[in-house]
């Protein structure tokens, strides 16, 4: 029992655990998934589609559609993510947000992101709220460091920004009853009070273009799936207050190191952080879990199984652009040409050169950080 | 039943009918009543008692000895109080106002003044956010109308002032169980999560002195009883933060001009407005109710009921000043020698004559608001 209930797939904004079966998601939260159609008219105004696109890794929207055809009959949209900044950011986190990068560069629309200090300090019990501030200035650099526009790039830290956000989130807090959120967060009698009006604070980005400049058009949302919930909700209420509904485009979760290739947080060593040094970097990658065989010998004689191996997890969301290069390593594991030692070493020499280098690049980004606040 | 529940006393922060029962008030809250021994302490520090403690206007509270225990021993007190606007404030508004002017000009302390906008909007299904604003800004000028020390009164605007008050605001919800707060206010199913939230909007400023000087002194704040919840869930919350419990003091409401004197605030007829022209004003109180008997002749062989007669509470809580004046005036009543068209006379030029001069003040306010604001 235990172990079945260890396996059972959670997906709330704030627990993710056990195998995440992504049909049942779309199923099971109502989205729609992300077609070859829907991909061909993306294609259109993109050129070649982006890695994250073509692997896979985007599989599901709500309102999509929606959004491309107003922007095909002339009205922008504007993009929001975000962040809920409890610890160093890791490479799971940046995959969503090098996919935004990517739609701002060819959509050449602004992008507002959500540094939410509020709600992680509200959800977790021992966190501060100081240390959740400054892990938002240190997620931050992370971001910034991924190259973003500044000029499109507004960085919404709730606390020091709440000034801006507190009317809207008034407006979007009126209409929703507990009933609703508490149906659609779970929320039960030890919530603290905080935790249940935050939804709508993390509504108000997806409204707050229009406050900034007058322009009312929609906000597509890339983001992991487990905070669809709170779109939900934010969808119900956008068009009494005069908005367009906020459309999402979802995406998996980057799986974790360890057994399985669950997702595990958490657990410190099975994701790689953007501060590990390279050393901890290959230790973590050298005790990944794979889909290589008990011995050399019976790798060679059977192959891999590259669908299970965490490492090629990897190499498909990040570390290998090239997709000839992805299948060619594929079709090698298959038959035992490649072992996992040979794989574990490219993919630590790979992170290990990215992360050098975002490092350098997140060292910069504190000259410029200023750039980016939403109030500049 | 429908005349019994109409009758049932019903005291909550947003919510006041039926015949108030004070004595059974600070039963059911579990306050303290104000004994003489604590007016005499008081007296010792503002010279003659005020006359809403004289005659027991001001009839509870909550550590308001460990407050003077304090300020004997040198640690000053902050003065809270506010109001929600959500229209014209009425002259009942006024006289815990005119009170805490009082206490202000006596131990020469701060007020913090909340306006709360924010949760009017929330709890009014009509009010719009602007006209809540619009309400505050409006009837902040009545409160400077009456004297208040700029220098010593800090007036919040909570939606405009948002910026001082979230990141006290956190610290206060993390430690609110929806448990907690459905049991102190009556939350339902139907409450949206924006009223949910805002006791912790509330109890910032009981809080608020020690983030602005760095000195943590308790706050003291004289109030309607009907706001006595939200010291309640606040005094729990204030020493987890390291902070003094708000000490309460505890007054009774004016009684409309209704018959069975009660309080009906939405009830435009029995309540008078600062704004009300002289006309309105007479027509309310010659149509006020009143101890008198049906007829001249019988009033004059049996005399009025003081007691019960709302013209006379309005002298008692305001309109007159001189002691031996209001018994002269109870006992002409009770022997017949005053009739009700006297006193409704009297009255009506009374609070004519105040109103008029408060509007005046209330003009030259609107030239010196900013420096009131808690953002100056």
């Amino acid at each position: 029992m235990a172990e079945k209930n260890k396996n059972e797939m959670v997906v709330t904004p704030w627990e993710v655990r056990g195998k995440v079966d992504y049909e049942r998601l779309i199923r099971d939260f109502g989205t729609q998934p992300l077609t070859e159609e829907l991909l061909q008219r993306i294609r259109k105004h993109t050129g070649e589609l982006h890695l994250q696109l073509r692997r896979g890794l985007f599989f599901s929207h709500r309102d999509l559609d929606v959004v491309l055809d107003l922007y095909e009959k002339g009205t922008k949209f504007v993009l929001y993510t975000g962040r809920g900044p409890s610890g160093p950011v890791h490479i799971g986190h940046l995959i969503p947000w090098i996919f935004t990068k990517h739609l701002q560069d060819k959509f050449k629309t602004r992008l507002y992101f959500q540094m939410t200090d509020d709600e992680k300090f509200l959800v977790k019990d021992e966190l501060k709220l100081d240390e959740a501030k400054n892990f938002g200035y240190e997620n931050a650099l992370d971001l910034i460091a991924l190259g973003l526009k500044p000029e499109n790039t507004f960085i919404i830290f709730d606390v020091n920004d709440i000034d801006l956000l507190y009317d809207i989130a008034l407006e979007v807090a009126k209409r929703i009853t507990y009933s609703t959120a508490r149906a659609t967060f779970g929320f039960q009698e030890s919530t603290n009070i905080g935790w249940i009006f935050w939804p709508a604070i993390q509504a108000v980005p997806c409204f707050i273009h229009a406050k900034l400049t007058g322009e009312n058009v929609p906000a597509l949302i890339p983001a992991a799936i487990d905070q669809d919930p709170y779109w939900r909700v934010t969808r119900d209420v956008a068009q009494k207050l005069g908005y367009y509904k906020p459309a999402q485009i979802h995406c998996r979760f980057l799986p974790g190191l360890g057994v399985g290739g669950k997702m595990s947080a958490s657990e410190l060593e099975t994701s790689i952080f953007v501060i590990d040094p390279p050393d901890v970097v290959k230790r973590k990658i050298w005790n990944a879990f794979t889909g290589g065989k008990a011995t050399v010998e019976e790798q060679r004689k059977l192959g891999g199984d590259p669908e299970v191996c965490t490492v090629f997890q990897y190499f498909t969301f990040l570390f290998e652009k090239d997709d000839k290069k992805l299948a060619e390593r594929r079709m090698k594991c298959k038959k035992g040409e490649i072992l996992c030692g040979e794989c574990k070493t490219e993919l630590t020499e790979g992170v290990n050169k990215f992360l050098i280098e975002h490092r350098k690049k997140r060292e910069k980004a504190k000259n410029i950080i200023e750039k980016f606040h939403i109030k500049r």
